[in-house]
């Protein structure tokens, strides 16, 4: 059953997680269904391989052409005279079974079942999965789905996906039992700066369950974060226990859908899954060390402050804001998630009032009150970082982001050329400011992140290359920063358990 | 006391809202404090009155200049030869009682005084704010702020703002007590499509309260929505009456700050703002019928749907769906907002049994299961749309974007022609699609919007500019719609109470 409360034991993951390296790490790919045809999968999933540049060999298997894509191709899968680590199956689902035996006698290490048309159809595709994973078992080979879009490895350049995405990359790893859903993720990193280590599309995990895939990015030296979508767990148990090993290691991030009746019945290619409120999914979630995304994209909000920033020692938070109104509103959202907009040290106002005009606040949120001098602004922020009673730094407006507010300068300046000048006025601003909020990160070991209500995709992309946190809402800030908390607590309390 | 709970009376608001057309519709503007320095304020509102092409007369006030920004510039308000409908004061605190005893020696009938330093700053500047009411209402002015700023109107190209924002024009009229967060919303209008015809940042709200600028944009035809950003309510009954009075006859959308000790001790300009917790911010919104915004850019989302579409008549929603995971997601995420995925009536299963393959999951959500024809898309959507049995639809990808995914589907073809044929053709389907979703509801007279998971602003601003609406999150769109039925019910409710 799925989510079961209970109290997890320990000790098994290694005894029952198997090697995924053949998946993740290989050093030959077959793709058995390679076509010429760029409206089939097999010519697409070939493409996106050769595009990404696979490190290793590629061996496309089609019975009826010499070459595909200009790459020798062969028969069939015996008759490649190499050890062949990896085999994608892009054939309908009928043919997977006679693939996979055949991979079997040539020695191939794991396959990838692409197709749909399995247990997710019905009574006849429940039996053809069956027997995918019988003969595969027989064989001593991994399976990964059936009905899956793929797998994504930056260690050796693999990009097997179904999509034409070409990932970002980084260190995040992604499990996501829903393709589309896993893909869009991995092109939406590129657009807000999240970088990615490795992806599968888990599909309807026939042989390899996620715990697995979970137990193994737990141990992977490249993965820093690790993000989960999931629909249904079918071995609970084991989910729970490699779960709460693997996120004392690393962050372990999940959004889970199927709270509703109506998203039960909408998963029901998952026939295991069973209602989860989000009451009881919160309860599990906390009990393992899971962080809860609030929504899908949640997931890569998280993922960049994990990366990027240091845990906060607690939950005091110092509010630097260009305009009162923001202030107001970042107090309201920060206290109401949890976190405490606390009162500043003496020491801190005082030295604040010697750059700030006497009419400011003295207070917290501090608003520079229109001061436009770009010498003051990063000396207030270090103060601010740098005071006692602060464990974590938002930093409202202080990356401006060249969009909206620009064009209306330039609007200003009735010219085009004025509107460039701005623009590169605010670019160059931009990444000084940039440049020292990764300066004072380093300075104090607290983490910073930016708050720029901008729609300005540019900026924020550019703060992630210098590893800078910038959210476009003050909501966002606020719910990854408590999350951030609550993790720093729960590992804090397992690492003092163990001693 | 604000926000007390009680019962609202009624009728007094004619009474007691003065008419304030000199403000929002002025045939005349003098600008006192008018500069050719384009450090100051008196220019850049003066700068930005000119350049958005205000309809009526423009008289710079200074008297040290003889032009200004090559206007006629007059030594005082008293010497403009013409009736003066508004002036703008751009001058220091100090300054402003002396120009308003001016202003009504030279007739004139609102004022906006621009600057900080009243109230807001203590002792001083709160008798500083006092001794302008007193001038103001001796001499039969209407007052703006202090410490605003500023006003905008489309009826008259009025955009006597301080900030470089070029407004989008629109029939959403905005009232913020923040000047910051006013203006923000106003840029971030144009990138997301929602365009205003009013908008005033009301500053202190010295003399014209809050309330009385919500009852005069509820009584002006050409506002069709009212966004408010609150931190306190003066005269909190008057203020209930008004919105109970107007949210009958329009949507009044409000974001409510100072919900926590630290966002009223960031709100202490406000000196009468007292806590309101949300619970009793909800309270108070549900019984005037104010609509509620969780964000302060929500007002934006609400504010596009509520411009846009006809009400729901209930709270049944039919989804279309491209990727079954999206289907699950957004089955949880409406449920959850209250409300219903629907099953559909056999009718229409029927009809999508004829154009999706066999396979297909038979329910709510409809997925396209990757049918690609584009032909078919459109249909189902129109079945979906027709079913008795909806009373909302959702169309999750059905605009796809030419953001990610081109960038995407063009590093496959391995050109930069590759990537803007793919980028063209997807421009030339979305735009198929809007025009085809507008058809939808104005055939089916139900709310329907599309979720694209896009960061390209492009493609919703298009969409905007014919009349349809996108968000790119499925949590949006159900909080957005959850809330548009919540407004119907209660309009509903008060129109068959008044029978």
């Amino acid at each position: 059953a799925l989510f079961r409360l209970f109290k997890a034991g320990g000790g098994f993951v290694d005894s029952e997680s198997r090697d995924l390296k053949p998946v993740f790490e290989p050093r030959s790919v077959a793709v058995i269904g390679a076509s010429n045809n760029p409206t089939k999968w097999g010519c697409i999933i070939l493409a996106n391989i050769v595009s990404y540049g696979f490190r290793g060999k590629i061996y496309p298997v089609n019975p009826s052409e010499e070459k595909i894509l200009g790459i020798k191709a062969y028969p069939n899968v015996m008759s490649v005279n190499d050890e062949v680590d990896l085999a994608v199956i892009a054939r309908p689902a009928e043919a997977v079974p006679q693939h996979i035996e055949e991979c079997a006698e040539a020695g191939v290490k794991a396959v990838i079942a692409i197709a749909g048309g399995f247990r997710e159809t019905g009574k006849e595709g429940e039996e053809l999965e069956k027997e995918s994973v019988r003969r595969a078992r027989k064989g001593g080979l991994l399976l990964v789905g059936p009905n899956t879009m793929g797998v994504y490895s930056a260690s050796v350049n693999l990009c097997a996906l179904m999509p034409p995405v070409s990932p970002r990359k980084g260190e995040v790893a992604l499990i996501s039992q829903s393709g589309n859903i896993g893909t869009n993720l991995l092109g939406f990193g590129s657009t807000v700066g999240v970088g990615f280590n490795k992806f599968v599309s888990s599909g309807n995990e026939a042989d390899i369950e996620c715990y697995e895939y979970l137990a193994y990015f737990g141990s992977d030296p490249n993965v820093k974060v690790i993000l989960l979508y999931l629909e249904g767990v079918r071995s609970g148990r084991k989910f729970m226990r490699v779960a709460e090993e693997v996120s004392e290691k690393k962050p372990v991030i999940a959004y889970k859908s199927g709270r509703t009746q109506a998203g039960v019945r909408a998963a029901k290619s998952h026939s295991g899954a069973m209602i989860s409120p989000n009451e009881i999914v919160k309860a599990v979630f906390k009990q393992t060390g899971i962080i809860q995304a609030t929504t899908v994209n949640e997931m890569l909000d998280l993922a960049k402050s994990f990366v990027n920033l240091p845990l906060p020692k607690g939950k005091r938070v110092g509010i630097l804001t260009w305009g009162g109104g923001y202030g107001v509103v970042a107090s309201d959202v920060f206290e109401e998630a949890g976190l405490d907009v606390v009162s500043l040290s003496d020491d801190t106002i005082r030295k604040l009032s010697m750059l700030l005009p006497p009419y400011w606040s003295k207070g917290n949120p501090v608003d520079l009150v229109g001061v436009f001098d770009r010498s003051i602004q990063p000396s207030c922020l270090d103060i601010i970082a740098g005071d006692l009673n602060v464990d974590i730094v938002a930093a409202l407006g202080f990356i401006v982001g060249s969009g909206a507010f620009a064009g209306a300068f330039g609007g200003q300046t009735h010219s085009k050329e004025g509107k460039n000048i701005v623009k590169e006025w605010i670019a160059k601003a931009d990444e000084e400011s940039m440049e020292y909020i990764v300066k004072l990160i380093s300075k104090y070991g607290k983490p910073l992140v930016a708050v720029t209500a901008t729609t300005d995709m540019e900026v924020v992309a550019k703060a992630a290359e210098k590893g800078v946190v910038v959210y476009p809402t003050i909501e966002t800030a606020a719910s990854v920063l408590s999350k951030m908390v609550q993790y720093a607590k729960h590992k804090k309390r397992k690492e003092e358990g163990r001693l």
